[in-house]
C-alpha cells in the first residue's frame, strides 16, 4: 500500500461493486490499517458498501490446530466453486507465537483454491489478537459482500475470543473435529460445541472410518443434552475426508438445507439483526471501557484496588463504586 | 423492615458474625433494598463482612421449571444438615409472570428443610430480573459466609441471565435434568450444559429408572465432545430420586471429591480470584453502560441510529463512533 498511490474512495467503492479483486484487496488493506487516515477512508468505504452487503451466505469454520481446516476449506471451496458460486475466504488468526507459522502454511496450502476463477482468499493480518481484528474481519466481510460473493467462509483457529467473534458474525457455525473427538477440543472454549450448527468429523478415511462413525454416533446422542433451538434446526454430525474429497457433497447439502430453512422461517434475518445489535452494543461497551481503563485516575488507582478485591478485602461492587467515583471526579 | 427500628450497623455486623439468623435476615433485607440510605448501610455491612467471607463451599443448582429443584434441595439439604454442616440456601428467581407463582410454592415446599437446626433459607426478592439481582445474591452470599455457613446452595431457574450469574458466583455448578433429557432443556442457555460440573438426573424412580440410566449413559458419552478442562475435573452424571431420597449420598460424595480436588490443585482459589476480577470488570462495564444509555444525547439519537443499523444502512462500528461522539460532546 505504501509504495502505490491510493485510489480515490469513489474509485475503490466502484471497483468493489463491480467485483474488481485488486481494488477489493486494497480496500481491505485500508480496513486493516492502524493509520488514522486509512481508518477514516475505510469508514467511508464501508459506509458506501453497507447498502450493497447482506446478500452472501456467511459460514464460520472453526477447529483446533491440526484438524485440517485448510485442506477442508480447499476441498469444500473447490466444490462450491464447481457449482458456479463465487466464494470468498477470510481468516482470523489470533496469532500466538505457537500458531504464527500456520498462517504461511495456510497461504501455501490454499494456493490451489486461490487460482480458481471466482474464488478470493484473504488471510488476516498477523499480530496478536485484539478486539480490532474482529472489527476488521466484519468490515472485510461487508466489502466482500458488496463485491458480490455468494458464499463467505470465515475461518478461525478455535481458540479463545476469535471463535466467539466468528460465531457472532456468521449465519452458520461449522465445527471441525477429528475421529475419536475429545482430545482435539483442547483449547476450545467451553460452551462452543453447543453452538455448532454442523459438526464435521474430518479424516474419516482408511482405518479411521470406524472410529469416525462412532464419534458421529456419540455426537448425535450428545445432541439430546443440548437445549432445543428456537430456530428449529437440529445440528448434525457429518463425516468427511478432506484429503480424499469424500463427504463434501453431503456437507454442502446440509449447508444448503440450513440456509433454506433459516430463510424460510425468518431466523436468518432476525439472527443478523440480533448480531448487528450485539456488535453495536459491544462496540460501545469496548470504547467506554477502553476510555475508562486509559484514564489517568484509573491507571493510578487500579493496581491497589484490584489487589484488595483479589485478596478478599474489598467486594468487587464496592471497588467498582470507588473507581467510577474517581473517574467522574477527575475528567481528563 | 419499615415497621421496626433499624439496628446499628455494628450490631448487625456483630450479629452476623455470631451467627444470629434474625440479624442476618435484616442485613440481607438491606442488601436487597432499593432505598439509597439502605444501600449505603448495606455497603458498610458487606465491607465489614468481606474479610470473614470465603470459607464456605458455594454450590449453584440450576434446572428448568418442573425438574424438581425444590424437592431435590430439600433432600440434599437434609442430608447435608445430617452431617452436621451448617447450610444456607439462596434463590435467584428471574420472576417472569410465568414463574412468579413458583416462589411461593418453593417457600412452602422447603418448610421441612427450613425447620432443621443449622439450615437457613432465603428466597430472592420478587420482581423482574435486573443485573441488580445478581449483585444482591452475591452480597447476600458474603453475609452468609461471614455468618459461618459451611455450604451455600444457590438455586436458580435455568433461564437466561440468572444461570450465567449463578455460574459466575459459585464453585460447583450442578445441572438438574429429567430422565430422557432434552425436552426439559428448553429455555436453558446454549452452552450451559458444557459448563456443568455435575449433572443429576432426577426422578430416577419406578419405571423411569431404565430411561434415566440411558440418559446417564448418553451424557457420559456426550462428555467426549466437551473441551477437556484445565482443572482436571471430569464432569459426571448421577441418578437420584429426590422424592424417594435415593442417590443423594452419592451426589454428596461427588460434591465432596470435587471440592477436595479443587482445593488441592489450587483451582478453587484461582477460580474465585478470576470470578472476583470478572465481577469487578462487569460491574464497571454495567455502570459505564447505564450512564451512557441514560444520557440525554444518547436517548435522543438512539432510536434513529439503531434503526439504521438494523436496516443495514449503517455499520454497527460507524454507529458506535457516532454515538460515542455525541456522548463526549454533550456532558450532562
Amino acid at each position: 500500500m505504501s509504495k502505490q498511490r491510493l485510489p480515490a474512495t469513489s474509485t475503490l467503492v466502484e471497483g468493489i461493486l463491480s467485483g474488481d479483486r485488486y481494488l477489493l484487496s486494497r480496500a481491505i488493506t485500508l480496513v486493516e490499517s492502524q493509520l488514522p487516515m486509512h481508518r477514516e477512508l475505510a469508514r467511508d468505504i464501508v459506509a458506501a458498501c453497507m447498502p450493497h452487503s447482506g446478500k452472501s451466505e456467511r459460514v464460520g469454520i472453526t477447529g483446533s490446530p491440526g484438524v485440517g481446516k485448510s485442506t477442508f476449506i480447499e476441498s469444500l471451496g473447490q466444490y462450491i466453486a464447481s457449482l458456479g458460486r463465487r466464494l470468498a475466504v477470510l481468516t482470523i488468526d489470533p496469532s500466538s507465537p505457537v500458531t504464527k507459522g500456520s498462517i504461511l502454511g495456510d497461504k501455501t496450502r490454499m494456493t490451489g483454491l486461490s487460482q480458481i476463477e471466482g474464488v478470493y482468499i484473504r488471510p488476516s493480518p498477523s499480530g496478536t489478537w485484539r478486539g480490532g481484528v474482529a472489527r476488521m474481519t466484519r468490515e472485510s466481510m461487508i466489502l466482500c459482500e458488496a463485491a458480490g460473493f455468494d458464499t463467505i467462509l470465515i475461518e478461525t483457529v478455535g481458540v479463545g475470543q476469535s471463535e466467539t467473534a466468528v460465531h457472532s458474525m456468521t449465519d452458520l457455525y461449522l465445527l471441525l473435529l477429528l475421529p475419536g473427538a475429545g482430545d482435539d477440543l483442547q483449547g476450545i472454549k467451553r460452551g462452543s460445541v453447543e453452538m455448532a450448527d454442523l459438526v464435521v468429523i474430518n479424516q474419516a478415511d482408511g482405518d479411521r472410518i470406524a472410529i469416525a462413525q462412532q464419534t458421529q454416533y456419540h455426537y448425535q446422542h450428545a445432541l439430546h443434552f443440548f437445549p432445543r433451538r428456537e430456530d428449529g434446526w437440529m445440528p448434525r454430525a457429518l463425516l468427511c475426508s478432506a484429503l480424499q474429497q469424500t463427504g463434501i457433497r453431503d456437507i454442502w447439502a446440509s449447508v444448503t438445507s440450513y440456509f433454506q430453512q433459516m430463510k424460510e422461517n425468518g431466523f436468518l434475518e432476525s439472527n443478523r439483526r440480533q448480531q448487528a445489535r450485539d456488535w453495536l452494543l459491544e462496540s460501545i461497551a469496548d470504547t467506554l471501557n477502553r476510555q475508562f481503563m486509559e484514564h489517568p485516575a484509573i491507571r493510578e488507582r487500579w493496581p491497589e484496588i484490584e489487589k484488595a478485591v483479589l485478596e478478599n478485602r474489598l467486594s468487587p461492587f464496592a471497588a467498582s463504586d470507588l473507581l467510577i467515583e474517581a473517574y467522574r471526579d477527575r475528567p481528563v
